[in-house]
C-alpha cells in the first residue's frame, strides 16, 4: 500500500508538473509572441522597474531592418471604414506598430467608439501574427464635433479655436500614448482614405525629423489639392506677422487675407519623381512622419498663437526653433475623402 | 479498482486544481494587490487594446480619497541617499505612486544607475504593500555633467545652454513617462533632500494647475533661499526683455543683471501662515506640483528662448499661455543639499 501510494504522489506531482506548465503556457503567450504583448509589459509584471536606454532607439532610413517602432496617431471626429481599410493594408510590419485614437466623449464619438472598437478588435483578436502590438483609445472632451460641414469648419473665424482645440487632442494624445521605445510618430489623420501600401517604409527612408506627404481629392477623373497647411513662408506672411498682435494667428488658404506662401498643394507634378524633396516652414498632419526625439525634445502642437501660428502650423515653426529640420514631398500623394 | 481508479482520478483533478489555484495566484498578484501591478498592462496582456477615459481622471483636491494618481519625475546627474530616503518618508500611497527618472549615459550615469536601482530594488523586492505602482527609469545623452562644480554651473553664459539640456531631459522624460491616468505630476530635483512628508497631500490640497514650494538651504542653523527660479514679472524685467532679440533669455539671480522681479524666496516668513500662496510669473522644479492635464494640453519645457524664457520659467510663461494658473507657497519649505 505504501509502495503504491507513493507511485500515486509520483503520477498526482506529474499531473500537477503538466498543469503548472500548461497555466504557465497559458498565462505568458507573450514571452513566445512577442507581437501579442511587448516585453516591457511582462517585466513590469515581474518587478516593476523598467529601465529604457533611451540612446538605443533608432530613427533611421532602415526602419524596417532595425524594427524601429512606429506610433500611427489619429484624432477621430468621424469613423471612415476606407481610413481603416486602407491602415490595415499598410505594409509594415505590424507587431512594430501601436495605434493611438482620441474620440470626443460625444453622443457621436459613442458611435465612434463602436465602430473603431468592433474593427480594432476584430483584428487584435484574429491571427497573432496579424495583430498591431498595442492599441490605445482615450475618450476625452476635445470640444471637436463631426456635426459641422465642411464649410462651417473652415469658416476663418470658427478656425482659431477650432484648431486650437484639435492642438489640445493631439497633444493629449501624444502624451498618452508615446512611449520610451517609439521610434518614429506617424500623424495619420482619420479623413486620409487611400495612401500608398508602403506609406511607412516610404517616409522613413528619407530620415528627416519632420516629412509631410502632398493631400488631395480625387474629383472623378481629377486629383484636387486638399491641404494647404504645407507650406513655404513669405515675405508678406513675415510682414503681415509682424504688423499682428501676439495673440493673432495667420491663417492660410483664406482668399480675403493672401499670403503669398508657397503651397506645396500648389507644386505636385503628375509627372515629377516621387522622391522630390522641399523645405517646408508649415505643414499639416494629414500624413506626417515625425521622429519620436522631436515631440520628446519639446516640439508639441501650440494651441495658443506661437509666432502667429497654431496647432500643426505651430508644431513646424517649433520643430524648426528646436533646430529639426522640416521637409515636404509634393509630389508623393495621399487622399482625402471626397467631401 | 474501477471505483479506485475514480477516487485517484478525482484526487489528481484536485490537486491539479490546486496547482492551477496556486500558481494563478502566483502570476496574478495584480488582481489582489493593485500595488503591484496596473490592472492597465493585465488589460493590454489580454487583448492589446486599451481603452481610456480621460473624463474620468481627476486632479482635485482630495487626491488621496479620489485616488489619484502621482507621477514623480526626477532628472538625476548625481544620487543623494538623502533624497531617496526622504522620497520614502513620503506619507502619500505608494499603490498611487509612480517614479521616473532619467540619468545621463556617461561615466557617472553607470554609477548613479547602479545606486539607484540598487535602492528602487530594495523597495520593489520588498513588501508588496510597500511597492510603488511603477519605476521608470530612462537612461539618455542628457548633456548634463555633475563634474560641474556650483559655480561653473551657475556661470550666466553656461547657464543657457545648460538649462536648454535640461529642459530637453525634462520633455523626454515626460513624455515617456507621463500615463494616461496619471493625475498630478510632481517635478522633484534629486538634489531635494528634506521635505514635509506630507508633500504630496500638502500641495495637491490647493487643487492649483502649476504650484511650486520654495527652496531653502540649512546653513547651520540658517535658513538661506536657495531656488529664485520663482518669481513675479517686473516693469524693468519687461522692458529688458523686449530690447531683447527672440533669441536671448533673461535670466534671474545675476547682480549684472538686476531685473528687480518679485522673488519668491525673499518673501518667506518663518512665522507666517504654511498655506500662504502668491501667483507667480516664473517658476523652479526643486517641488513643483502641476495638474496632468497642463502637460497633456501642450505645456512643456522649453529649450529655446520662449518669451526670452527657459527651462521651467518658460514653462510656467507656457501654461499661463494655455489659460493655466501658477502659483508658489512661499513660508512652505523643501531643502536643498548644502553645496
Amino acid at each position: 500500500m505504501r509502495a503504491y501510494n507513493k507511485s500515486r504522489i509520483v503520477g498526482q506531482l506529474l499531473f500537477v508538473a503538466l498543469g503548472i506548465t500548461f497555466i504557465y503556457y497559458l498565462f505568458t503567450p507573450s514571452v513566445s509572441h512577442s507581437n501579442a504583448v511587448k516585453p516591457k509589459a511582462r517585466k513590469a509584471d515581474i518587478n516593476s522597474i523598467n529601465v529604457y536606454d533611451m540612446n538605443e532607439i533608432t530613427a533611421s532610413a532602415n526602419a524596417r531592418e532595425n524594427k524601429e517602432e512606429v506610433l500611427i496617431l489619429s484624432p477621430i471626429a468621424r469613423f471612415y471604414p476606407e481610413y481603416w481599410k486602407n491602415l490595415l493594408k499598410l505594409s509594415y510590419p505590424r507587431n512594430l506598430i501601436t495605434l493611438g485614437f482620441i474620440l470626443p466623449s460625444t453622443r457621436d464619438g459613442t458611435k465612434i467608439h463602436r465602430d473603431l472598437r468592433a474593427a480594432v478588435q476584430s483584428v487584435q483578436k484574429g491571427p497573432i501574427s496579424e495583430r498591431f502590438a498595442d492599441v490605445k483609445i482615450m475618450i476625452q472632451d476635445t470640444g471637436l464635433s463631426s456635426g459641422q460641414s465642411e464649410k462651417q469648419r473652415h469658416e476663418r473665424e470658427v478656425q482659431k479655436e477650432r484648431r486650437s482645440k484639435l492642438a489640445s487632442a493631439r497633444n493629449a494624445l501624444l502624451f498618452s500614448a508615446l512611449g520610451p521605445k517609439t521610434s518614429w510618430v506617424l500623424w495619420l489623420d482619420s479623413d486620409i482614405i487611400e495612401t500608398p501600401p508602403t506609406l511607412i517604409e516610404d517616409m522613413t527612408q528619407f530620415n528627416k525629423d519632420v516629412l509631410v506627404a502632398n493631400c488631395f481629392q480625387r474629383k472623378g477623373e481629377k486629383l484636387v489639392p486638399y491641404d494647404y497647411n504645407s507650406w513655404i513662408d513669405s515675405n508678406v506672411a513675415k510682414e503681415l506677422a509682424s504688423k499682428m498682435s501676439k495673440d493673432d494667428i495667420l491663417l492660410e488658404g483664406y482668399i480675403e487675407l493672401p499670403t503669398y506662401r508657397t503651397l506645396m498643394a500648389h507644386l505636385h507634378d503628375e509627372n515629377g519623381d516621387q522622391k522630390t524633396l522641399m523645405r517646408l516652414d508649415g505643414v499639416g498632419t494629414t500624413a506626417l512622419m515625425v521622429k519620436a526625439e522631436v515631440h520628446r525634445d519639446g516640439a508639441v502642437f501650440p494651441t495658443f498663437p506661437f509666432y502667429n501660428l497654431i496647432e500643426s502650423e505651430g508644431f513646424a515653426k517649433m520643430a524648426t526653433r528646436l533646430n529639426y529640420e522640416v521637409f515636404g514631398l509634393p509630389n508623393y500623394l495621399v487622399f482625402h475623402y471626397n467631401e
